[in-house]
């Protein structure tokens, strides 16, 4: 739906704000301050970084270009809490980020609150509306939401690697004997479609504009492979048989000694396990597989005689189904089981795709700092589309692009696989 | 020109095997034994284990495959001239390589002519026309070109490391104060259009198959960039401003203390000099630039306003043009200045493009051992396309696919600019 | 003073006990939960650590070789608060420290109080007299000092790489314009003399047995050199005199561009100033120098025509002088100006000696577990004699023998001069 | 014998020139100008680069300081062959050596014998005794007779890591069953003894000035460590149990899963083999063990219930045998077997002691940049004492002391026991 513009527009967008900066800290309500600040790799943040970054966004590129364009921020905060925008400041080193031990969790939780509070000021002066200040603030949220997704994420990371792996939700009772449906190939129309983002509603620089592009004759599978069909893989030897492996990832996977996806286990007492937000569970072989890295997403689609989809067949795809799906609204924290009535295009888990990450033709990024959001990750990563069980339903879009490098393992990603019909 | 079949292909293919064979003696004539065992990074290979490896090829791919199927290798040179091939053996790390004192370059070279009488014998019986052999020989002469501009920028790097910068060629004379033909901007027709190779000719496996593409609206421009236009990126601090670079490339150039491309030096005795195989040059400002990296070249398209081509459109552009340019054959090992009457499409200098090396829609690696020529390789590399002055010009196509890293700077790698008409 | 034997030597143990354990918590009242989690580089351990390890200590070596062999010890404790102690179990890797968000720091105060009240019991049920235990006590104890030590030290360096840079104690008023008394060498008496440890008190195994050395003409000087002195040697240029330098050190200073001792830093702004416990203060010239690496106390020495003592020449010269001197106990937690009335041979500054640490003849390691405390680290360190302002006083000897790296820069490590007769 | 003065003096000196440098060449006769550019790691140096370096060494403090101070080198030569001395002028990096294609082996070898006229001329000049001159002369002797244990020593590494593993020596016949006599210990007078050089003939600056140090009771073994008694080592699970070895050796052995010495290898096929200068030979089990590092030394010292030598044990134990051995001179270049009339105390092999590298009391480096020779390695380093059987004979004397660090493991480094006898 379309948003409204003008006064309208702008208190549907403070709703979201409320609700969204509320989410944020509710995900780690359960966590004590010391949790909230591990880093257990340069990869991930400490949940109090994320908190406090994500509030800087809003005090820097919105309440500093305000009416009041020096409006009080604590001191080194707008160095502490810039991620990575060179344009806009310093920043430390990211591996650096779990040394804050000051300011103390209550203190960014404070100042979250006072940006709120001013942002709630500044919007009540602007309610005859400011359109450049709404387009922030919906930026500002669409970027809050991808921080949830990384708070998630993050602590499921920093957990496994502390010694008491603690769990971040409860127990569940899930069902674990049951069976996928059977995987079908769905055929795209070959031919000329359009791709990106088209509407005038909010999406990010990067999947705009939309461009034609060509489809040649492929299948997609009608849903993601299964834990079960990435055992099948590993017990056929896949992590051993180098003709299934692109040459730097058979050389990354020797070095790692890798033989599972991440968070996977094997003993004989408990046979196969997951780690999981809810602690250690026993593997649902019906479950979509994640915490694939792109090299081993590749050598499973190759042993299954498939490919990888493009991002351009992946958007033809999903373009053609409802938008729905299980989500971080809606989930508890894990991919739902393959399931017969929808082809789990959005949610569950993220999908590799083979393109490298890269600019549309005439893409433009948006002016100032913010045009490092995106276009300058543009090199050596691989887009991953369709959103997870942690991303929220409302950040999700067709034309939505993720990005990882070929490595990466610790978001919730899968795989969906496709098959040349030439 | 499509090759004829049978017997008439086969004499045409050993005459091309004895040139082809000749000439990559030729490239290493004027150096020592000790310059033939020089490896002055991983990346870089002696010369010597070039004129060996070549000879594996022939020997492991076709002479072993032939009626006599153990014909004598000396011990262990299966083992240490394999570069890559996994299922084929084993071979030593490639930083090794140049601990290869043994075998000496003279016996690497009566190796070489061991190999070259077996081939000929081989194919004498072979006149009837085994037509998998002679494919295979196809393929290792096509191998053989590849390592020939191999061999001319690794001792071109070799002999910039060693202290005494020794050049391969003899000095030049050469104009440097002449101008580089305006650059104009060519459109390229939008639409659907084919790539890839479709003739039945001689073609690598990752130019297949030909499939169909989009190109939405762009323009080429008509000549790489020069040195001039290059050191014009240099003096308005090109190498300073974050905002031009891709972070990663931003991160590698300041790690590196990176000023100028490979090769090039400043000094107020000589002003800007570069190294070539013909020893150090004053630079000419006419002459395409070379020696970038892809975050180089990137980051000199987007200061520009404009951007690197994608694969696509390079192949568009090309296929319009005459195969005819600068290349090992004609040249004097470095590129020519650029000039009115050609695009310089061809030779001269590789052409970065924005696009990631990755699979053609339905591509079908080789058969056994030789599928993992290309198809492991797509993966964090970008394409280059075009050929250079160090390619054999038989060698090139229009749907040739070279590929690097994105820091990769040894070769002869240059830019074309690309602006979207959107 | 010879500790009494039997109940009356178990009570005085068990005071020391109570005053021990309560002064490490004492030192980190000042610090946040998120502080006491911080580890800022692998060598320094997390606040929080050290107080769980001097436990585990107690709780390991005395009360699991009590009566009740097996008392409750959370799970995971016995892996996470091991150091180093190979033979009684698994540890954790020492940069992995700063993980343990979990037990929190409550938890492991009140973890630290149920093992002071088992240890209380069991002293209470021991008082007929075991006496093997209250060795390991009076172990313990000594033990405990040692961290207490680094507690402050880890405190210190954590809190300068802290963005906020806050101060342990508080702001202190100093003179910083008073003078140094003029140093004077002092002729040690040639010959044969004992060193280690005699009497039957409490030492570490690796300051026995006493045995005789033999005593070459050299003269030590009367007390430490002073920041002024070592300004001068800034001044003049000795971090860039390469022959001032010890080959491994040289090359270590180039490549951390080190110019100054940790914690000094110039500004045209303040001056010379260098971090202490009380933050940023201004550099005292009569203070001794301290926080220098071995590499530029020696450095420092030989621009100075001087070199650094033998640990043997140092015990000869410290055994003629009182055991009093600037330590913890009565300190404002920094060095103490040089004075005329003493020679500061005991508290201030560790005093870097020129002798590897190795084992005496005829040294003997601890039975058991204990018996990696000290012996295996006896290789690739320097011996530091005399103690410093972060040492409780009871905790050192003459015999006293701390020992580092030469890189080693956190601790309060200073210089004093020796030149040879000869 | 103490060499004569004047004109005698020089003229003996100048019998050894010839001799020793005649020496240095004659042992890269079998080898290749490919061979002789090898650096298999950057701890060993090309066989060329030695025999450039060593000339260096004349040309650069002796020619250069003659009565014609500028004479003739050949560009570049100053900077290449310089090997460590910083106030000297520059030197390329040590790991860099290997890239030397140029100058090729000949044109080292012609300015070889072209510094020998020089030297001869300028001798001839000299016969008149400058006493100056001489001297330097007789340190660049003792000098080239380092780098010939060097080149040895070398060579068997980069022929160990050459993938044909050829054999500088030829095939031997020995014999494999013989046992090696018992180890008795030999008890040391306790007391006050001098260690260091004495008389006024050739030492290196690090052996004087002789001074006293106190023996407490030791006694030494007989003989070094035998292979057999390693092996027994070895399969008793030395490398397996923690409690033998110091901290960072531990870290060491795990870190490159050694098991057993440099050199050493088991199949079932051939049983234990040891590589050699005459290739593979099978380990026979009287020979003195070589090619342990330090940590190996000392974890087998532990072991046996005893430990290393200080290097004052060893000299006073030294003193008292003639200053006969298995050197390079006699040698066939590998340890002869423990024999049971002589303590093999020179020659075989040089003994780890426990004593870390430092200055004796009253060291004085030489003047000038040979200062740099000796006293800037005096850190993290440990000394070996006696020779091997790769040092020239006339090199070794009682007082001389190599070193070298911890893990080096490349020289013919073995071991002799010591025992407390507190």
């Amino acid at each position: 739906m379309k948003p409204e513009t003008g006064v309208d527009r702008l208190n549907t967008l403070l709703e979201s704000y409320l609700k969204i900066r509320r989410d944020s800290e509710k995900i780690c309500e359960g966590l004590s301050a010391e949790d909230c600040q591990l880093q257990a790799m340069p990869d991930v943040s400490p949940p109090k970084w994320h908190l406090a970054h994500t509030s800087w966004f809003f005090e820097r590129f919105l309440l500093r270009t305000g009416p009041d364009p020096t409006p009080p921020i604590p001191p080194l905060y707008d160095h502490l809490f810039n991620s990575y925008y060179e344009t806009a400041g310093s920043f430390p080193p990211r591996a650096q980020r779990g040394l804050l031990s000051r300011p103390g969790l209550d203190e960014v939780i404070a100042w979250r609150h006072d940006v709120d509070r001013r942002i709630l000021e500044l919007s009540s002066d602007e309610k005859q509306g400011e359109l450049h200040n709404s387009q922030i603030l919906e930026i500002g949220l669409h970027h809050e939401q991808q921080h949830q997704e990384l708070l998630l994420t993050d602590i499921k990371y920093n957990f496994f690697m502390q010694p008491f792996q603690p769990a971040l939700g409860t127990t569940r009772n899930r069902k674990t004997d049951a069976h996928a449906p059977a995987l079908r190939w769905e055929r795209l129309p070959e031919g000329v479609h359009t791709i990106g983002h088209v509407k005038e509603t909010f999406a990010f620089d990067n999947e705009r504009p939309a461009h034609r592009i060509y489809i040649n004759p492929v299948a997609l599978a009608s849903r993601p492979a299964t834990n079960g069909e990435y055992l099948d893989f590993i017990r056929a030897g896949g992590y051993r048989q180098v003709e299934l492996w692109l040459s730097e990832g058979w050389n990354w996977v020797r070095a790692h000694h890798l033989q599972q996806p991440l968070y996977w286990h094997y003993d004989d007492h408990h046979g196969w396990r997951q780690f999981t937000l809810h602690g250690w569970e026993s593997l649902a072989m019906h479950e979509p597989v994640c915490h694939l890295s792109y090299f081993e997403a590749d050598a499973f689609a190759r042993w299954c005689g498939a490919r990888l989809p493009t991002e351009q067949e992946w958007e033809v795809f999903a373009r053609r189904r409802p938008l729905t799906g299980h989500f971080f609204d809606f989930s508890d924290l894990h991919p739902a089981p393959a399931h017969d009535d929808a082809s789990q295009v959005y949610g569950d888990v993220w999908e590799w795709t083979s393109s490298s990450y890269a600019p549309y033709p005439g893409y433009q990024p948006l002016a100032g700092s913010l045009g490092e959001y995106n276009g300058k990750f543009m090199v050596n990563q691989y887009v991953l589309r369709g959103g997870s069980c942690a991303t929220p339903w409302q950040h999700i879009r067709p034309s939505y692009r993720n990005f990882f490098p070929a490595t990466a393992r610790w978001q919730f990603t899968g795989v969906r696989l496709a098959k040349d019909l030439l």
